[in-house]
């Protein structure tokens, strides 16, 4: 016996439901699993994707028995509609549409207002009132049909330019032409009619056939195009690379069209079942009468609120849904707690009201803002319509960050047009004046004028004037360069790589998007979205909602993966332990010599690099140690309990060598030669490559002397504390190791230091060189633990320089060369390698590695999801982005055990 | 039963033989060897491996049945000597030696002048006639017994410079303090004997014992810590790092000593059966009377001549052995004979002659220099000695470089004392007078007179200097910097990264090692060796060798795999043709912009890379092709019949940016801008790491027309050739790539234009980005080759930047932290796992993938042997290096079939 092909849905009956995903495709289960619900969905049916593979297996053709079940269907639909396909009187029109297993977008074929013929249309004149109306309908079907019926699923692949699609469109641009109008809306229904005469005659000529008159064959045309579709080229090659299978098949959904466009007891509308900006638990939407969906969208006219407490001062002299149509409204109603009650989330609904009666076409899980996900999770949480573990997975993590920043007012925003686009390094919005200068971005801050700091990029001595600017705008520069991490790690709003940015500091102007502005001048960033705009636009603080810290509490307890941050001073430290931090990822002791308060340090460094012998080398050395364990002790302290993993001494020196004459003339005098000496040892430190040059433990090797101040400083610091009563946990990290005999080279001077001052310490290594993963077994042997330094993973296995990839980078991403910035996320199908075969190698050698990760995308949840996955034991991400990982690590863990 | 534990060799009867190693130890088995040769071999016994395994077994104690064995066979020992252990009168002394299966040099320890004591004292003195000599021999038993049998043995620990060693050293240190002396030597007979005794006490004070003044208590303790030092930390770690089982033990060797100074009877010398510098096959030695093997070598007194034949002006004056004492030559003579037809290769002999006695105490195969391997591999040949295939394996690939260049004759280099050394980066040698700029070398060699260029480091800018001058010096650089890589391509000496010169051009001036040299002196440079002398050495040209061709004939019959050459220039080409290169594996199209000759090509690039606009750009794109054009022609038809791989535009484009006014200024006219325009343009072009920057395919994508451009050129060039009734091959190769996605943008534009054109073209890429070959079976689904760019995946593998390593290389080589440059053979145990990662994966999705690599270390003997056993289908290197790549190719072949 053949099997069932054909499952009917709607009010007199539905055969199907949301298990049957493979048989019915995606869309027809959704459509019966509403239909079973009781809700008013235009009445069809599907045939299955089983149909689909024997109509394939049959050299295409319809399987035996189909033409039966399609009948039969299709009366079943009309009872339901009331309506009836192919009558002249009251015409029902469906549409044809694919619907395989996984959503395969716009890969395949949709044929809309099918049944459309001289036999229904005067039918449908009179029932809608709208010659227009009709007309227009049927050039979109003519259009449709010919395209995908007649010429793509005939096989039929003609040169550009030449196929029938453009070929009517060329018609209706030639109208338009004659009549002197642009724009489609401007068509009568005499120009639509004369049109789809056009049309047929043109199909005639182009593909030597008729276009069908006939309603039946129409029906049948639209469910075989869409079966061949399957195999046509884009859904073949979209199967190829997402690995689908060929024998899956598309299922097809044959539906009853519905139009809130037939006169003035008709409408349609959106709505969702809770506020989607700010989640309070309020029916919220709009609803446009004698309207097609997209006109709601559009902005033409002004959509009505769907109810009274939901009106605001741009709708409130519009009539609501619910006092206009009071049935309809509470029938909306009644629908939106049924679905919130059954699918227990926030849903957006589609619907149309057709000649008074209500249909819905969608539903779906709503989007949300940030606030509202939070509020939403905690408000069902409370009524008990989702458990804690689902709450935990109602926010997107990357959500998180907007409760954390200040943000421009959305609705300001909305007016506004931005000058100038650049990559969103650091999240949230400011406003201020234009500096160009860390001295003016400090001044200007002492004189409490917020001000925004614009360079062309950023380097260490821009530190203080970053700091003192509401917000960074930076002309060059990655998403991992100097601007962005710095910002990244203080949570400031921050804009790079903005290629148009033209700076004048000798001016005092910068131009872009054709503006000139000078300092002084007021500019608003959005560093979420990369945007910069003229003027004072309006801020708003998101951060108040007062269930974040329960909500965070209750992630916590579904998190098994530790989320360190990475922090360099007390302060950072403390902001992160707020945030929930369980430790130091990594501690980068080079941070004392940037910024404020450095002077002394730097200058002491600045004579070790430029020594002219061991001796003065070694006595610099000796005299930076006091430093080095006096910041460390603070961080230490501020951090009491938790683990902080020191990270040696890692940038290349070059970096740290003066360049003003100042400076230089002081070191002369305290190394005792000239300044022209000075330059000359500071030159011959410059590299051609300085990420792949002299540093990290190379520089350890290289001045062992420097290695064993590092680690004293670390230790005594540690011991001090622990004097005092207080619980040190530090931890050495070498970086930038490439084979264990660095590692083995340390080691002996590590442990000479911890068994002369006895404080419990482990000592691990940076895995951010590719070869150190690829020999991560051996790495293990010395290493106790391992930490991916993500960002010179990235680096070097891709070959990109994050601080050059501007240069091609958004070429990249446009030509889909590449999926994502892999130093904002990491790199699964590359990168990813190297990691899971560390982590698989080091356990292997040593099962107990601690294994973590505290590169950049430490703090993307998609990447903390990855770091799960692969066995790490904590993530490490900046200050303001703990949350977000603890978010991510407790979803990973939920998505793990399911 | 109880295994046989001890086997005797000498000339009473010797029990085992070569083929017992694995019982004997690589020592034991090859004395054995010796004695069944018939030869003259002091007489001794060898205990068992299988004997250490069972006294570590029985928790270090000596077997049942050892003493036995042992004390049989000393005593077939005394009766081959002629002398008795132990013996008042006519003494005999043993040496204690370890010997595993596999050499473990220094791990293990070695006792000799076991049985000296106050019985054999006088009787030795009385033999010997020298009471200065037993003394000091005494000296040496008691250091060396005290230090290994009775300290280390016994597993004590001393704190540093506490251990009896060091204690017994400071006794003669005191001793010859006292007397105001500096040397060992000076001290007399009774001084020794003095110290013996403060030596015994202190051994009593230190360790709480006597040292031993019975001899068959010093045997045992000899043979016991010998097997002790099996489990000793230092070859318990190297058996780690090795691999080698805990359980293979090491064997015993106790032998008799001999004495070359034990009178006016008594003699030792070196020999070689054939001469090991020019392969002559004469009898070649040295020897001394009185002598200790030391002192032939020490070069305190001159050696006599082995035989009339091969005297020269330094020894003429001397007495030959042959005449002094013609039936010890004879005997020796024979024994040369006797060697050569049993190992038919040329042996090195160390011999003593005890009062009129010939004692055989080594023999191995001699070291020898290139030539000389050559004409020794050719003579045993043609003597039937050996066959074609042993000949092949007789010459190693890196002594063929030899034969290609001239070099510094040994003789004149010997005397000649360095003042300065830097990295050996080309080969041979290079004599001229020192110029600092690429102008005065040009005009150096124009005015006839050999040049040395010195440069801080090169750049393109000075390609033609370097063609001009004989050799090239550089204060900067590693080995694989811009200078060594042009010279080796173009077999030139050259020695960079010589840290200690410091170069004042504007004096006119180098200085190094204490000197000051000034433009015009003449200095010698040895590229092999990375010495340079002052003033000029003697030279000698090496490649005369008339059996070259007929070897390298011979080469080719057992190689398999393919050898290209990486060359730019149809000169280049021809040169590696004439060398045998089986086509080319790397042609850089940039190579067009360097040098003389490029002015006209280099300033439309330059317009291109400073254009104001797209359509600028693609203008002087298309400016370019004919260039293009030209020059893969030209070596498309030096290469006729064999393929050539030409790799897209590679160098990131700042690389050309013109930095000297007049180029900018006729820039800045031809594109119709000003100067500063022009500078800006260059300078946004810069990148804090270029070889990570926008370089490679990721310009190809940026600008897609230069790809089309070059590519049309490629297959436009092969089409005109083909035409013209030759065979052209090109192939083209995509640099850079990290993803398949690269290819695939590429490929329409190569599809298109190869359908139009119509010539057959492999399409491949680089293997160069660690990420390529993670996801090597992806990009194998568009690449239809692979070639491994070594250089790049070495740098991004290790983080190691070659132009900068200078920085730290040595460091790591001298700590043993690296045990080569990486950029010289391929570090198979990091960057080798990718490599063989990507054929196999390659392979998987393309069985047929072509594969070759042409980095440096194409050249690199290891790496072609590496090469070839990851299934490699072609190595491709230098012109000057494809007959050590031929060699190396066929050596690894031999290696495999074996």
């Amino acid at each position: 016996m053949a099997p069932k092909y054909v499952y009917s849905f709607g009010s007199t009956g539905t055969d199907g439901d949301a298990s049957q995903r493979n048989l019915l495709g995606g869309k027809g289960a959704n459509l019966a699993e509403m239909c079973n619900l009781g809700l008013p969905v235009p009445a069809g049916f599907t045939i299955t994707t089983e149909c689909c593979t024997a109509y394939f297996a049959e050299g295409k053709k319809f399987p035996a028995g189909l033409k039966e079940e399609v009948q039969a269907a299709l009366k079943k639909t009309e009872q339901a509609m009331g309506m009836k396909y192919g009558d002249p009187e009251n015409p029902l029109l469906v549409s044809s549409r694919s619907g395989a297993r996984s959503s395969m977008p716009g890969m395949m074929e949709t044929v809309l207002n099918v049944g459309l013929c001289s036999k229904t249309i005067p039918g449908l004149i009179k029932k809608s009132g709208s010659e227009r109306f009709v007309y227009d309908a049927y050039r979109r079907l003519i259009t449709m049909y010919s395209d995908v019926v007649m010429e793509k699923a005939e096989g039929i692949e003609p040169a550009e330019g030449k196929g029938v699609r453009v070929q009517l469109e060329h018609l209706m641009d030639a109208m338009k032409h004659a009549k002197g109008i642009t724009e489609d809306t401007d068509l009568t229904a005499d120009d639509l009619k004369k049109l789809c005469d056009q049309y047929k005659a043109k199909v005639k000529e182009v593909l030597g056939r008729e276009f069908p008159d006939d309603a039946m064959e129409q029906l049948w045309g639209g469910i075989g195009a869409v079966f061949k579709s399957w195999n046509g080229k884009r859904a073949v090659s979209y199967r190829r690379i997402e690995g689908i299978p060929d024998e899956w098949g598309t299922a097809v959904n044959v539906q009853s069209m519905v139009f809130g466009n037939m006169g003035n007891t008709s409408a349609t509308g959106v709505a969702f079942s809770r506020n989607p900006a700010t989640g309070d638990n309020k029916f919220y939407g709009e609803w446009l009468i004698n309207a097609q969906g997209e006109d709601v969208v559009a902005g033409i006219r002004t959509p009505s609120p769907l109810n009274e407490e939901t009106k605001n001062d741009q709708n409130r002299h519009l009539a609501s849904l619910e006092t206009e149509w009071p049935e309809s409204y509470k029938e909306l109603h009644d629908i939106r707690d049924k679905l919130e009650s059954h699918y227990k989330d926030m849903q957006d609904i589609e619907f149309t009201i057709q000649e008074g009666r209500l249909y819905m076409l969608q539903c779906r899980n709503g989007k949300r803002t940030g606030t509202a996900a939070l509020n939403m999770a905690m408000d069902m949480l409370a009524e008990k319509l989702i458990d804690e573990k689902i709450a935990v997975t109602r926010v997107a993590p990357a959500q998180l960050d907007e409760l954390l920043h200040p943000i421009i007012n959305p609705e300001s925003e909305k007016k506004a047009k931005p000058f100038l686009k650049g990559l969103p390094a650091g999240p949230g919005g400011a406003c201020g004046v234009i500096v160009f200068t860390s001295d003016a971005a400090v001044a200007s801050a002492k004189a409490g004028k917020k001000c925004i700091l614009v360079r062309e990029e950023t380097n260490p001595e821009d530190v203080e004037g970053m700091r003192a600017a509401e917000g960074i705008l930076t002309a060059r520069g990655g998403m991992t360069s100097h601007a962005a991490l710095v910002a990244r790690g203080w949570g400031k709003c921050c804009i790079v790589g903005a290629g148009e940015l033209k700076i004048k500091i000798s001016a005092g102007t910068m131009t872009a998007g054709g503006k000139t502005l000078k300092a002084g001048d007021v500019i608003t960033l959005n560093g979420t979205r990369g945007l910069a705009y003229e003027g004072a636009l309006e801020m708003m603080d998101a951060s108040e909602n007062p269930r974040f810290k329960g909500f965070m509490e209750m992630v916590d307890k579904f998190r098994t993966m530790g989320v360190r941050t990475n922090a360099d001073t007390p302060d950072d430290a403390k902001i992160a332990r707020s945030f929930g931090a369980d430790g130091i990822g990594l501690f980068r002791t080079e941070h004392m010599f940037y910024g404020a308060g450095s002077e002394e340090a730097l200058f002491i460094l600045r004579k070790m690099i430029h020594a002219g012998n061991d001796e003065e080398r070694n006595a610099a050395i000796d005299e930076l140690a006091p430093f080095v364990k006096r910041d460390i002790k603070a961080t230490l302290e501020a951090m009491d309990g938790l683990p902080v993993t020191v990270r040696l001494l890692d940038p290349p020196l070059h970096e740290f060598v003066p360049q003003e004459e100042g400076a230089l003339a002081k070191l002369a005098k305290a190394l005792n030669c000239s300044v022209d000496e000075v330059k000359k040892r500071g030159a011959d430190l410059h590299e051609v490559n300085p990420m792949m040059g002299h540093r990290g433990v190379r520089l350890g090797i290289t001045y062992a002397h420097l290695t064993e101040m590092q680690i004293r400083a670390i230790l005594e610091a540690a011991a001090e504390l622990k004097k005092a009563g207080k619980n040190p946990k530090p931890e050495i990290m070498v970086p930038v190791t490439c084979t264990v005999k660095e590692l083995d080279f340390v080691k002996p001077i590590f442990d000479k230091i911890q068994a002369e001052i006895g404080i419990d310490c482990l000592y691990g290594t940076m895995i951010e060189i590719p070869r150190a993963a690829l020999l991560a077994d051996k790495m293990a042997v010395t290493a106790q633990f391992f930490s991916f330094g993500t960002n010179d993973l990235t680096q070097m296995g891709f070959g990109f320089s994050r601080d050059d990839i501007g240069g091609f980078l958004s070429d990249y991403l446009d030509k889909k060369i590449l999926e994502a910035d892999p130093f904002q996320t990491i790199d699964q199908e590359g990168i990813g390698q190297l990691i899971t075969m560390s982590v698989e190698r080091g356990r292997k050698t040593r099962p107990d590695l601690k294994i973590g990760i505290c590169g950049e995308q430490g703090g993307d949840p998609a990447s903390v999801d990855f770091c799960f996955k692969s066995g790490l034991n904590y993530v490490s991400c900046s200050p303001y982005r703990v949350p977000i990982a603890r978010l991510a690590a407790a979803q990973a863990a939920i998505k793990a055990k399911k």
